[in-house]
C-alpha cells in the first residue's frame, strides 16, 4: 500500500504552484497554490478518516485517535515554499507522515497515544518576512499583532489578506492546550545540504539547529541623473550595499559561518537613474549565537563606515533571530535507538544550517527531534533539489518505526 | 498672457502619474499617465487652434502654419518620465514651445515657416528598455521589427502593449517624408547637471552630447539554501555583481567619465536563496567614444575575472549605444545671437551626459540645437529636478526670440 500512495500524494501534488519554465515552485502562504495544498492535506486527513483539526493561525492537524486523550505523537512539516523552491522542502515530511499512518495501519498497529500529521502555515516566510510564521504564533513567539500588521511585496498586510480568504484574523495567536497536548514532535525533511551525503547515509537524526535571523539594511542616497551627475558628486546607496554584500561574504568565511544577501529592491530602479535606495536583507547563521552577533555587528560597522565615504546613510533592522535549538536528548537517543533496528545500523547524528518548525516547538518547551533524508545535490531552496526514491521510503520505514516506538507506550 | 497660461499648463501636468507619498512621477510609454499625457498635449494643441499630427509611432506635432509647406522649426520634448522622474524633463520643453507659440502670436509675429511643437514617444525608455524610441523609430536608428519585440518588466511586448491600446504596431517605421520637412529642430531642456549654477546663467546652448549607452550584465550562479550551503561550495552571483558595481564606479572616476548600476534584478530574490541570477543594467558615457568603448571593456573583463573566482558565468548585451553628437554649429552660432539680444549677453554653452530626442534627429541630418534652463538643485531623474519660475520665464523669452529669428527668414 505504502509505495502506491506515496506515488499517488506525490503526483497530485506535483503541478501545484509549480513554473513549468524552471520546474520551481511558488506556493507562498494564503496563494491560491497554498490554499490548493491545503485542501490536498484535508483531503488525505478525510480519506484515511483522520479527524482535521485547525488552530487559530491556520496550522492543520490530522489525527489517528483523540487528540484531546493528550500526550500525542506528532509528525509533519510544512506545504508553503521560497520562490522557485524545491519540490521537497516541506512537503517530503507531510507525505512521509501520511505513509508512515499507511503502513502502521496496514501492519493492524493500535497506537496507545493520539498520531498527527501537521502542516504548519507559512513555515519560509517567502510572502510575510518572517520565516516559520505559523508556529511562532502557535507558541507566541510571534505576536498576533505584529504577524497582522506583516505586509506582502505588494504591500498587503496579513490582516487585509487572510480577511480575503475568510478567515478571522483576530483568531491568530498562541494555543497553550493545544501546544501542552503534544507530548512529542518528529519532523522529517529532505537534507538542505551534504552532510549525509559525506556520511554515505539515506538517513540522519538532527542534533541541533544554528542559531540564525534575517536582517533589514536600507542603504540611502541621492536619486540623480546617472548620465549628467559627475561621480564626485553622488551619493550612490549601490556602492554602500555592493561593499556590504562582499563584506558578508568574507567575514562569514573567516567566522566559518553563512551570510547571504539573497534578497534585493531598488529604487526608483531605472537604468539612468542614480537609486535613492538600495533595501537588501541579510541572512546570517552560525554554530553559536556570539559568532552570529559578532559577524552581523562586523558587518554592519563595515557598512556604517562605507557609507560614510559614500555619503549614504545605513538603517538595519533585524527581522527575526532565533537562538541555538538543541534537541531533546533523551527522544533523540530513543529515535536513533528505534531507526536503527535490530540489525544496528548506526545512524549519523548532525546539526543543520536551517531553520524548522520544530526549531519553535522545541524553544517552546516541546520534547522535538528532527530526521533527514539524504538529497543527493546537496541544493535547496531550489529546483535542483532532490530525494531518491529509495531513500525516501528508507525514510518511511524510519519514521514509521519512531512512530511506532513513540506510541506504543 | 504667457503667464497665466505658463502656470495653467503647469497646474494642469501637476497631478498627471505623480507619486503622492514621494512627488515624483511614473509616466511610462502607454501606460494610463501617458495617454493622459497625450491627451493633455491634443488639448493644448486644439486651444491654440494649432493642427495636430501624429507619425505612425505616436511621435505628436501641434503646428502652427501646414507643415506640408516644409522647412518647418520644430521645437518641444517629451512628455513621459523615469521611474520616480522629476516634473521638469521633458514637460519644460514641451510647455515652453507652447508658451514661446503664444508669446510670438501675442506679438503679431507672421512666421514665414511652419512652426511645430513636438512630444516624442517614450524618450526614456523606462518601459521598453529604448530610450528614445520614439524618435529613433521615425529616423530609422532603431527597427520597427526589434521595437515590437521590446517587452517591458512584466514581459508584454511592444506589440501587444500597442495593439491593447488600439494602436497599428505595423505603422512603426521611419518616415522620411515627415523628416524631411523639419528645417530644423530645437529642444529646450532642464539642466541635468550643475554647470548653469557654476556658469551663473539661467540659460545655456548645448555644444554635444557625450556617447552613451546601456549594457545589460546578466550574471548565472546556482540557487541554494542561504543557511546550509557552506560558503566554499556555493557559486553565487551576487558576489560578481557586487564586485562588478564597485569596478565600474572605480573605472568611471579614473577616466573622467560616468558609470551606473541603477537598476538590478535577482532571482529568485528570496531572502534565505542564494540567488540563481542577477540582472543589472550598466549606463556608461564619457566624453568620447574611445574613453566609453574601453572603459565598458574593462568593466566586463574584471566581471570576467571575478566570475572565474565565484564559480559564476556572465553575459553582456548592450541594449543601446549612441555615439557623439555634435549639434549643428551654424545654428547654434544663430541662436546663441539670437537669444543674446541687442544687449549682447553671452550665453554659455556647454556639452551634457544625457542623450536626448535632439542627438538622434541631430544624427540623422536634421539641423538641432539644445537650450537648457538652469536646475538649481543640480539633481535630475528625481523628484527634487527643479527649476525657477523665473528661469522658466527666461527660457520661454530665449526660445520666443530663437523660434522669432528662425521663422522670420
Amino acid at each position: 500500500m505504502g509505495d502506491a500512495t506515496l506515488h499517488t500524494m506525490w503526483d497530485d501534488l506535483h503541478p501545484i504552484g509549480r513554473d513549468r519554465g524552471t520546474g520551481g515552485y511558488r506556493r507562498y502562504a494564503w496563494t491560491d497554490a497554498d490554499l490548493t495544498m491545503r485542501e490536498w492535506f484535508a483531503g488525505e486527513a478525510d480519506r484515511r478518516g483522520m479527524g482535521l483539526t485547525e488552530d487559530g493561525n491556520g496550522n492543520q492537524f490530522a489525527w489517528w485517535g483523540d487528540p484531546s486523550d493528550g500526550d500525542s505523537v506528532l509528525t509533519g512539516s510544512h506545504l508553503d515554499s521560497v520562490p522557485q523552491g524545491g519540490a521537497y522542502d516541506g512537503p517530503l515530511g507531510v507525505v512521509s507522515g501520511f505513509a508512515a499512518v499507511d503502513t502502521l495501519r496496514a501492519q493492524g498497529f493500535q497506537p496507545a497515544r493520539p498520531i498527527g500529521v501537521a502542516n504548519f502555515v507559512d513555515e519560509e516566510g517567502s510572502r510575510f518576512g518572517v520565516p516559520c510564521a505559523g508556529s511562532r504564533l502557535l507558541t507566541g513567539a510571534l505576536s498576533a499583532e505584529r504577524a497582522r500588521a506583516l505586509r506582502d511585496r505588494d504591500g498587503r498586510s496579513l490582516d487585509e489578506v487572510l480577511h480575503g480568504r475568510n478567515r478571522d484574523p483576530e483568531q491568530l495567536g498562541p494555543d497553550p492546550e493545544l501546544l501542552g497536548r503534544i507530548g512529542a514532535y518528529v519532523e522529517l525533511h529532505v537534507e538542505q545540504g551534504r552532510g549525509l551525503i559525506e556520511e554515505d547515509a539515506a538517513i540522519g537524526v538532527a542534533s541541533a539547529i544554528w542559531p540564525h535571523g534575517r536582517w533589514r539594511f536600507e542603504f540611502h542616497g541621492r536619486a540623480d541623473h546617472a548620465g549628467t551627475t559627475r561621480m564626485a558628486d553622488r551619493n550612490d546607496p549601490m556602492l554602500t550595499y555592493a561593499m556590504t554584500a562582499l563584506a558578508a561574504n568574507k567575514q562569514a568565511r573567516l567566522a566559518d559561518a553563512r551570510a547571504t544577501f539573497g534578497r534585493v529592491e531598488v529604487e526608483p530602479n531605472g537604468t539612468n537613474a542614480i537609486p535613492s535606495l538600495v533595501r537588501a536583507w541579510l541572512d546570517a547563521r552560525a554554530s553559536d549565537e556570539d559568532t552570529v552577533t559578532s559577524m552581523v555587528t562586523t558587518i554592519e560597522r563595515l557598512a556604517s563606515e562605507r557609507a560614510g565615504r559614500d555619503g549614504t546613510r545605513i538603517e538595519v533592522e533585524a527581522e527575526s533571530t532565533s537562538g541555538t535549538t538543541t534537541f531533546d536528548a533523551a527522544l533523540r537517543h530513543r529515535i536513533v535507538t528505534a531507526i536503527a533496528g535490530p540489525n544496528g545500523d548506526p545512524v549519523p547524528v548532525l546539526p543543520t544550517g536551517a531553520g524548522h518548525d520544530a526549531g519553535i516547538l522545541s524553544a517552546a518547551g516541546v520534547p522535538t527531534a528532527m530526521l533527514f533524508v539524504r538529497n543527493p545535490t546537496g541544493i535547496s531552496h531550489a529546483p535542483d533539489e532532490y530525494a531518491e526514491p529509495a531513500d525516501c521510503e528508507a525514510g518511511v520505514v524510519a519514521l514509521t518505526r519512531v512512530l511506532e516506538d513513540l506510541a506504543s507506550r
